[in-house]
């Protein structure tokens, strides 16, 4: 049966990054028997790789390396790392472990634009892609969407492989999402309208009815993030249209 | 400690079909030791068994049939197939992989009445099992009861095993649900008046308090579905009054 | 980089207590390897114990507590034996399948002061930890809270080693938490006052926001129970300030 044209991997759009909050070796490696096709990022959640016994961690990134999936610990971690004026060693611990991205956020803390420009540079310069976030975690600290916009453009230009708009785990009340994790249409598409490229944007979209609308809104290639583990199979028969909600619209 | 009478597989009543949206090999063979003593019917969701390496697919259904189980592709798969005229090719290649039962559904197509008995008629003498769907899954198009309840009749007379009574993956606005997922009265009664035997019917129930409204409603040998694999001795311990929702009512 | 102070197990505060509704053995190996220093009590939920092919849960316990932890069935299952007259039996069975601890509840059950009193001293005599958990499941019989100090203070005389607030697999509307699962608090502040030792208390925060809250209050060593072992990481991640809910309060 003829599915949506997909690219096999690595693909240029329709990437889906999913978010680990603690998968053990053989979940990894069932998921990846599984679903290897369908992954393109592979994130560990918050500072969760801070908790992993180092053998378990180094021997889980190397698992899913192997499959040509990037992996990358949670943005929170750096944070802390700059916080503390930590960044080289956070970096260079990173590469050690067998990371090859890295998320520069500045979800909780607040980050000087040079800073994170330099970092941005810092890290492509020791070979990861960089994954950057725009959209504060702190609702009353939301960057405005012509905010999220600048910092978008010039993180493109400091080399940032994709942005990724935040909607944390939960995908409420957040960046472009209201309480009921609905996109607000205004800030939307004013980010559809100045992003130089859309498919330099990974949307996170943890609820599966954000995934409906982006699918919809912006065809079944449309790059997601925050994807649950669990549900990577049910995300690409929407992708796919296998699904009730994509099936009239696909 | 005396549980509740419950039949021993192959059972004939108290039916419990899970869905699956994509577990790997080895949480399958855990599921497997755990609880395959109270799993009927499995059902891999929407149009997952098409994203799966046909190797893997073909082990794990495998697997899950040595156990005594039956288990079938979700309907969404086969709507696509009649949409594109390749019902035969579908019902071949779901024998060719092992399923042992499918399912016919109109969840997001308009079936006809003559087809879909036709279809039915078709995968029983191919030797599956057949369970049908009755509800239809876009809210604005649903069923009213009365087409529910004439659908029944014929599909028990063209053969099907089984009746699934709709609830989607959410159980929430679609056939006899309302957006929080209660069960509209008036439907259920009129179904319950008017079905040959109740023990034709799976009712979709998600929802743990759907769950609980069924097993006190009609017994704690009621048929149930869609129950999400990780709440299978939730949903037992529920049978056999275990737990606190149904220690008093049993 | 430097975690906020935890002790090494066995610790005697900051302890985490997991509420397990099936895992696997596969599942539990993964989940030993990855966060064994960030579990202190296993329960199996409800009657779950009472399912399991008796082979296989003897092999899962002898399993976990090859890692430290104590394990227990959930309380349900000791009601259903009082309510049959067979605590002993109940008790000797626990004992002979491996469980190192046990959980005395009336959640569904009124359970006279003086017997509660002996089957915690009966449980201790046998060698096993002893948790008890005050606040009703049935809301409409809820302790107040004066009652649940009361009991609290009893329990501590007789014995047991740790209470817990009751707060259901949910969450909300029982003991201290109202529908939306927010802690009411008068009752808080309450038993907060009257706890002879904070540290005797195990706090059930089945989501995200009663773990945040009460980390934020109590600080990141307090004890909390009734937690997805999916959200073992998650939880130790929020205890040492590596997710930004409680960043910057740590």
């Amino acid at each position: 049966f003829p599915l949506v044209a997909r690219e096999e991997k690595p693909r240029t759009q329709g990437l889906t990054m999913i978010i680990d909050k603690g998968l053990g070796i053989r979940e990894t490696k069932d998921l990846l028997e599984l679903a290897t096709s369908y992954i393109d990022f592979w994130k560990l959640s918050f500072g969760t790789s801070a908790l992993y016994p180092r053998e378990i961690l180094k021997k889980k990134i190397k698992l899913i390396k192997s499959y040509e999936i990037d992996i990358y610990p949670g943005g929170t971690f750096l944070e802390i790392a700059i916080n503390q004026n930590k960044t080289s060693e956070y970096l260079n611990e990173a590469k050690e472990l067998g990371f090859t991205a890295v998320e520069v956020s500045d979800g909780t803390l607040s980050l000087p634009i040079s800073l994170r420009s330099n970092i941005i540079k810092q890290a492509k310069s020791l070979g990861f892609k960089v994954l950057t976030e725009i959209g504060k975690k702190d609702k009353n600290k939301e960057f405005k969407v012509n905010q999220m916009i600048k910092q978008l453009k010039k993180d493109v230009i400091d080399g940032a492989d994709k942005i990724i708009v935040e909607a944390r785990e939960s995908g409420t009340g957040v960046s472009i999402y209201d309480q009921q994790g609905q996109a607000d249409q205004f800030m939307l598409k004013k980010i559809l309208l100045e992003a130089p490229n859309h498919n330099d944007i990974i949307w996170e979209t943890p609820l599966k009815k954000q995934q409906v609308y982006f699918i919809r809104l912006l065809g079944n290639n449309v790059n997601l993030g925050n994807i649950d583990p669990r549900e990577i199979l049910a995300l690409e028969s929407l992708r796919n249209g296998l699904r009730g909600d994509t099936f009239k619209t696909i």
